[in-house]
């Protein structure tokens, strides 16, 4: 079962707050729009699916608490939120994909009474959180069939239940493989800076039995050259019009190390993380984050204070080095090589 | 000015804990030879070159202490003790060349008077830590050649004063450069999971004056996309006879992102860690050390106490990826390329 990252419970988002994971599970309840922005951007809410049903969720938690006695007000009052709640994180696009579908609905029923509104904003927020839940088992139908009982997967990051409302984009083919009875043996990169790989994809696998063997970053490529990874699967946060995918920092350096060791690589994502408004990865916005998350691990200082930092949260991976792209509408495979 | 890491100090070997680096600089006097192989061990001392220098003078100690009343008796405590020495870590094949130099010494003239043969143990050590110091400056002469004013060089892991007698291996190059006036910029990889490049790296080239930006492993190959390193020097445990050199783990790593990205690689290291009775790579002892080196970081734990964890210190970049070798004694080109 997957666990339930985000979701509205009597007029409030509740959430875990994935900074304090695997430690302590902490449900957290925010009924105001500035600790939510905060949320994201301190990813106690991360994955960009999750972050999407976060801005839903926002969206629907601003017209919740409104006072506005107009519907005209009320529209207003959420987009101003939203466009707040758009700056708190730049690259995952499921974050603007979900903010604008609250916008342009509440825009294009600007003539209902204030109380329907509401309501029509709190439903479509829940809509969101099913049509994710419905892409991932869709999703993990999908990449399940590119798993074979007795394969080595390597995932790096986490695109697990904790990304999104149900168990997950990469991992959710997983979690469906072990379902269908397939053996698996998975890797986890700990994914430095924030350890997302250590701290929840590991925390994940082992929840649901999975035979799991944590790997730093740098230790991926040896484990390719003897042939111990048969598969590597990711998720993406932010895919443009060619297929080019943005990932957490790191993924790129996979995709390349896979295509040396010959080793399939896949992209597993929602439709909600496709771009189609850009052509090419160059145009995906990369956020970088403050240098103290690598000059610091879990509040220790493990640099000098003063070095400089390059602290990049996403690369890009161009479409060449993806084998496949796993979707909840189908799978589309690399065209060419090259 | 390098730091001395390593040396021997009224009959005794002082070193430097680098486990406490960058926050403390904590020079520990050291008569014991299971204290030593500890230091070892645990990597207070650290780095090839450092590990033989460890190595001799930890027999110079070992006569040194001695209370053999026949120069055969003292032969065999030194024999004993080596041995120990020996088995404290087994990548590094300076440790094992240095420990068997001193052995042999030490039986070709097991005829001397014990206080003769003690001095001859001792004095060389001492020209073992010379030959160091000779050789990191003839190394750093060679491969400062590669080296352009306006370069951007990435680092992998401590090569620098800490692992030598000097100014180090890849790191003394940088350094040479720098002395030329050549203007550089230094991207140094964090190293996990024991932090060296963070902790060791960072600290000696902010020392040093020079530009330096602190990354984390994985963000390496992003650099290389946007084209912003130009050249990659680090250094190396151990080198087979065709050419393979094992390195901290991730530089086979670098080596293929290297490659992909047409960046040259050079390594730099003494001949002292070249082992010409094996012929390639795979003949590399590679150490495996404890998961909690993965699952926790300073003390902390960021992971499931119950998670597997794989954790090779070491890995072997093949010949064909290196683009040069660069020791005190020359410069190996590559010959072919694939």
């Amino acid at each position: 079962m997957p666990v339930e990252t985000i979701n509205w419970k009597n007029g409030k988002i509740r959430y875990i707050d994935q900074t304090l994971l695997p430690h302590k599970v902490r449900f957290v309840d925010c009924s105001n729009v500035r600790k939510l922005w905060r949320a994201i951007r301190c990813l106690e809410i991360r994955g960009a699916p999750a972050i999407g049903i976060a801005g839903a969720l926002g969206a629907a938690l601003i017209a919740a608490k409104s006072k506005a006695r107009s519907s005209r007000a009320l529209v207003r009052e959420v987009e101003n939120g939203v466009k707040y709640l758009a700056s708190s994180r730049p690259t995952a696009v499921n974050l603007f994909w979900a903010l604008s579908r609250m916008v342009c609905l509440a825009r294009s029923n600007s003539s209902l009474p204030v109380r329907d509104l509401k309501d029509l904003l709190i439903g479509e927020a829940m809509e969101i959180i099913d049509e994710d839940k419905a892409s991932c088992r869709a999703m993990a139908r999908h990449g399940a069939k590119f798993v074979k009982s007795g394969d080595a997967i390597l995932t790096h990051c986490n695109a697990g239940g904790l990304a999104t409302a149900d168990y997950g984009t990469a991992l959710g083919v997983l979690f469906e493989a072990k379902k269908q009875g397939k053996r698996i043996k998975v890797y986890a990169d700990e994914t430095r800076p924030l350890l997302q790989g250590a701290r929840l994809t590991a925390w994940e696998l082992l929840n649901e039995g999975i035979d799991t063997t944590l790997i730093c970053d740098n230790m991926a490529a040896s484990l390719m050259a003897k042939g111990k990874i048969d598969k590597i699967f990711v998720g993406a946060d932010r895919i443009a019009s060619n297929g080019d995918a943005a990932n957490k920092i790191g993924t790129y350096g996979l995709a390349v190390l896979a295509k040396y060791h010959k080793v399939p690589f896949y992209v597993v994502a929602p439709l909600s993380t496709f771009d189609f408004d850009i052509k090419t990865g160059r145009d995906i916005p990369i956020e970088e984050r403050p240098g103290d998350e690598v000059r610091s691990i879990m509040g220790k200082m493990i640099a000098p204070p003063n070095v400089k930092v390059y602290n990049p949260a996403f690369d890009v991976t161009p479409r060449r080095l993806i084998t496949a792209i796993i979707t909840e509408k189908g799978v589309y495979k690399k065209l060419s090589t090259k």
